[in-house]
């Protein structure tokens, strides 16, 4: 195992978000050094630039900042592993999103916290407030509600909506993959995956895989395998259901590659043992993952990834989505298609080029620029030619 | 009359505005140069952040932005002097209001653009996304809904809630009044003051004044004197008729102070010699305002101002709303009072000293940093009296 990455102690982190009361502000791109700078930025001058835009409603993108602008919404219920701690509590997630989307993509961001769990209600308010954003960003917004929201916005709304919690983590867990399958010489359509939680993550990656390519899916809640035989299953859960009954033990036995996406220390090493060979875990609970890496390796994982910095194969979805919300918005994009996420996947795997891939560099770094120039483009590639 | 102070051409608003795509964006506060930043901005570190808000709420201001930050919020429905032009067209005046904001008095602020003119529904999106602000400053929202959406989200939120168009009006023109009396030598309780135009701006100016002092306020409408006779008033009008009948020009007869919150041209040379010696003209109709100032000026109008840039006297909202949510910020303010919006009026005021007080000059220029300052802190004072 190669030593920690990066580790912190409480009171850094307090530090780092106290120093300066938060992690993000507004800021002016125009100069307002003088009387004139005002009449151009404010009344009366400013009304010429709304009669252009009441005039020819495209223009907005070139005289205001909307085309550019994400919301980073959420109702707290789904924060991080914390679950449903509220949305207040939730905005340094949010500041923190906004920091990231700025920093590595230039995209700007603004956090929205709602003040209510009805799903309803979510859709309505964000319907309201759609027209001062170029995009949204769903956060953090427990299942199975968050997947008839998104559903219903992405329908009603003519920009892009992006619940990251599932498609980023699809994106970014399958760039993972497609450089896991290279190193273990496997081929997408032969393996079998056993994926642990069937939450926003697991039910996006299973659905994501299945449009990449991969046959067999084997889904498992905590009451083990999503299967047909059960009656307590929601209709994402059903869609996705298999014949086989058991646990997530059963789920393992003979399986390529273990997706944790569900809670810390419920794998064991046996049940890695249990897995065919060369046997790929991606075990992202946060902050404990399914099985410690050092017991997945001793179990004879080839190779382990994690959602923690403190680890190599760092799997986290800031290497999705700035890029893709740049790459949206550079190509104009009125919504964010399977096309788009799976050109998003293949550029971020692409990023670890053969020559330097190892079991403990299966993927990039995302504060590497390269990355989200590389990807952002084959993002606004992918819609260019979707829509021709 | 002086010259011109500032003057502009429909090119150069359009590239002002286009230069940069628009006229804000979003920063971070935080260095994000090193994996150690990205540990501690975002997962895992941003956890420790979550749980001490959500075991500590009042932290909030202390870990995050959202104290220093104002929503401005918009249904389009009467944006400058256009009306009903949309909540796209009216985005360049609130990225305006939030350049102004930032750069004038330090509060970071974003534009909420609302898809709906229902009153019911622009009060309950707003009470859901309350959470993301430290207050919220509505604007041109039109008359007479926005009265009561102001006052049901200041009864039922616990952050500061202001309609500019009405408070931010009232307080500057209040400002300008103080001075002008001054002047004049007139006392407050002893005018007679007509104003025209009873939309958010002339209601709300006319509840101010009285407040301050002034008993005797004529208000007119579109169809003359609001009067008890009339049966066509709504509450807010109804509240403030007066017996007498006629027309704007009878409103004005003798009065001393003629307030203008309406539409360009409709006050003649021959109704301003009807007004009591001395005539105090504030003529705000934006472009164009009641009466031409110079003939107002011809007619033997003492003292005239204008929403204008391009005219001494300007009085613009701009002095106000920065600077008294500066205020309300660092008094930790969960609402803006009456008394914080006299202190905000008398601030601006006192801000011309008597040695500079002339008929060309009864109010400040909003870009001296001392009024911002001197007025954020008589507001920050008066809510901390207000308190105790």
């Amino acid at each position: 195992m190669s030593a920690p990455r990066a580790t912190y102690t409480k009171n850094e982190v307090l530090k780092y978000h106290s120093q300066s009361c938060g992690k993000i502000e507004s800021k002016s791109k125009v100069p307002l050094k003088n009387f004139k700078d005002l009449t151009l930025a404010y009344t009366p001058g400013v009304a010429e630039v709304c009669n252009e835009i009441k005039d020819h409603p495209e223009k907005i993108s070139e005289f205001t900042n909307r085309g550019n602008t994400v919301a980073v919404i959420t109702d707290g219920t789904a924060v991080l592993g914390l679950g449903d701690i509220g949305p207040e509590a939730g905005l340094p997630v949010m500041e923190g999103k906004c920091v990231l989307f700025k920093e590595l993509a230039g995209v700007d961001a603004v956090p929205i916290l709602l003040n209510t769990k009805d799903p309803n209600e979510i859709i309505q308010t964000i319907k309201v407030i759609a027209p001062s954003f170029g995009g949204i960003n769903l956060e953090d917004i427990s299942a199975p509600r968050c997947f008839e929201i998104e559903t219903v916005l992405k329908q009603d709304l003519n920009i892009p909506v992006f619940h990251d919690d599932q498609w980023g983590t699809a994106i970014v867990t399958l760039a993972g993959l497609l450089n896991a399958l290279k190193l273990t010489g496997k081929k997408i359509s032969e393996i079998k995956v056993a994926v642990s939680g069937a939450g926003a993550g697991g039910i996006a990656c299973s659905k994501f895989y299945k449009d990449a390519g991969v046959k067999e899916i084997i889904l498992c809640d905590s009451k083990g395998i999503v299967s047909t035989a059960r009656a307590d299953l929601n209709d994402y859960k059903k869609s996705l259901a298999v014949e086989q009954e058991g646990t997530l033990a059963d789920a393992m036995k003979g399986a390529d590659v273990f997706l944790g996406l569900s809670r810390g220390n419920i794998v064991s090493g046996e049940m890695v043992k249990a897995m065919a060979a060369d046997p790929i875990i991606f075990a992202c609970a946060n902050p404990t993952p399914e099985i410690a890496p050092e017991l997945a390796k001793s179990a004879g994982a080839k190779i382990i990834a994690t959602g923690r910095s403190d680890y190599p194969n760092q799997i986290n979805n800031v290497l999705g989505f700035p890029a893709i919300f740049r790459g949206a918005f550079d190509a104009k994009a009125t919504e964010i298609t399977q096309e788009m996420m799976r050109a998003a996947a293949k550029a971020i795997a692409f990023c670890t080029p053969d020559s330097e891939l190892a079991e403990d560099n299966i993927i990039t770094n995302p504060l590497d620029k390269n990355v989200m120039k590389a990807e952002a483009e084959a993002v606004a590639d992918a819609y260019r030619k979707y829509k021709n």
